[in-house]
């Protein structure tokens, strides 16, 4: 018998979504796969956990895959959570989140559900990496992420990853020709400015939608933004320590008493 | 007429909580107070936006201090994004968010509503301040916070905080005299052992309460634990870009092609 890695694939688009199918067919390649995704749409859920709430977990049939499947209440961070705890009968050898449906490239990290369940994993001690393709459309073709996707989890499988960190992959909507290859990148400094669609309900209450645009304020071509508009795949070493541990010299000469 | 700061205030455990009400008085003692803070307990919302939904804003009435205050139907984020856009007049010259109904040290500020709201205004170049007791009741005393909040916000007003950065200020549950003054500090290595409670409905169908146990792996005495623990209140400098910068060059060695 060989011994094949274990393999967690979540997402926050849904258990059903096109990207996570993706996901999975590639993963069944390399490993024994085991699925707990949320069982509808988590984006813009940030790295939500449910504290006051119910959680419910099923064994789901999608498709004739080998891989094991459940299908979660919850949020992205929760079903890594419950998959570690509840579902797996050894840790995994990685963590896989996405395949998105939609950047989660520079500022999008921080509101991304994708990049939590990677977070959550990583928290855990397991390598982890987000997955995440330049189109939102749920029709999004996601063909030419596969080999991409397979190279980066296999050289993850074979390195390993230190303590602290996971990977944030972003992948331009192009064909495989049109990819020119991986970069290893930072995120770039970009942020949304939001323009909010004031309404009236029929009753004549105003209400909000959310709306904005993506303002990349980072010439660097050593960042995300860069490498995706120029043809490439972006690998992005992501940290959860968030202290500016270079800021703490600056604070200590304040006249905190 | 003197040059009062203008002061945006927000929190996650809704605009009614005991917490907030007293940040916002502290507040009231140093600029004009703008509150827009969500109209129910958003804990453990992480950085959450609201995509798929309207937003509500209304402006509310509560106590009869001199603060305008708007109550609003999103997550934290959702309430610093309305006000800078739709509410206030001009950019405020500090966020503060808080005082959150429990710790946010460590690892907390992954899940954390009260931080995202802070980060949320630090990517709009905001200064702001995220601030939590360790008490997670709803009748905990803030009393021994006023002073500290005071400190630290007048410090920011005067200090300004570099692009980048935002602070998490964390405040043991103690009188004014036990606390010993403030520390500087960085996060500690830490993580929740979650054990999940399994039920079953009184239909027969099994569920999950999120339910763990707080674990400081870090024996640093330069941590937010060793300084709670210790009875001071820590101060974090936090940043949100995530990029472990120092790991791009060991990635870099990898055979991406």
């Amino acid at each position: 018998m060989t011994k094949k890695p274990l393999i967690l694939v979540t997402n926050d688009d849904g258990i059903n979504a096109p990207g996570i199918r993706t996901l999975i067919s590639v993963m069944n390649t390399i490993g024994n796969v085991v699925v707990v995704a949320p069982d509808s749409p988590q984006s813009g859920m940030g790295h939500a956990i449910t504290l006051d709430s119910t959680l419910y977990v099923e064994q789901v049939f999608i498709d004739d895959g080998p891989q094991i499947e459940y299908s979660c209440s919850g949020t992205p961070a929760d079903c890594v959570k419950l998959a570690i705890r509840e579902k797996l009968t050894r840790k995994p050898d990685i963590c896989v989140s996405g395949i998105n449906h939609g950047s989660n490239s520079s500022i999008n990290v921080i509101y991304s559900g994708t990049m939590s369940a990677a977070i959550e994993a990583g928290i855990e001690g397991i390598p982890a990496v987000g997955f995440s393709l330049l189109d939102y459309a749920w029709s999004a073709n996601f063909e030419a992420t596969k080999s991409f996707i397979k190279t980066i989890t296999e050289n993850v499988l074979k390195e390993g990853l230190a303590n602290g960190i996971v990977l944030n992959v972003n992948i331009p909507n192009l064909t495989e020709k049109e990819i020119k290859g991986i970069k290893v990148c930072r995120q770039a400094k970009a942020n949304w400015v939001e323009e909010f669609d004031k309404r009236k309900t029929p009753q004549g209450r105003d209400y909000y939608w959310l709306t904005g645009k993506f303002v990349n304020l980072d010439a660097g071509e050593d960042t995300d933004e860069w490498a995706l508009e120029n043809g490439y795949v972006s690998v992005v070493p992501v940290q959860f320590d968030l202290t500016a541990h270079h800021y703490i010299q600056t604070l200590n000469t304040w006249n905190l008493k």
